[in-house]
């Protein structure tokens, strides 16, 4: 009984950590549009977040703003967002 | 020991819940620097996630952008930030 309760365990903390990671992925797809996608693909990855009209507009006014970036920076950029949800002190 | 192991199982489900809202925390502390603090507190919540140059080079041509968005905007794309996060999709 001692072998299944920790097999349980165990299992139960892979899943637990299976699923923040895709916490992360589906946080991560609104950022990878936000940076490398066009408005429209932006507005899309937002919406099943039900975001009011003050988000949606807020959101997009950072895509103007975050498309003047060079292509460089927001590789970069989303480089860093992906480090930091990976981390240590994010899994 | 079925009980036990119900405990057991329900007690790690729940620190892993709150396991991975501490998890986005610590991004969201990132987030509330970029959109409201100052470029140095912004340098200073990124650094313990190691940025390397061109992340942090990024990271300040970003944030110098973000601080030409308005009040507002700011704090909708917080709570947007934040509503993602904390969504069903991400819990």
């Amino acid at each position: 009984m001692k072998l299944a309760m920790t097999l349980a365990l165990v299992t139960l903390a892979l899943c637990c950590s299976l699923a923040s990671a895709e916490v992360c992925q589906s946080f991560l797809n609104v950022m990878e549009t936000l940076f490398t996608g066009t408005l429209s693909s932006y507005e899309a990855a937002v919406e099943p977040f039900l975001p009011d009209a003050d988000m949606k507009d807020a959101g997009i006014q950072l895509k103007r703003l975050v498309d003047m970036l060079p292509q460089k920076a927001k590789e970069s950029i989303l480089k860093l967002t992906d480090k930091i949800v990976r981390s240590p002190l994010c899994a």
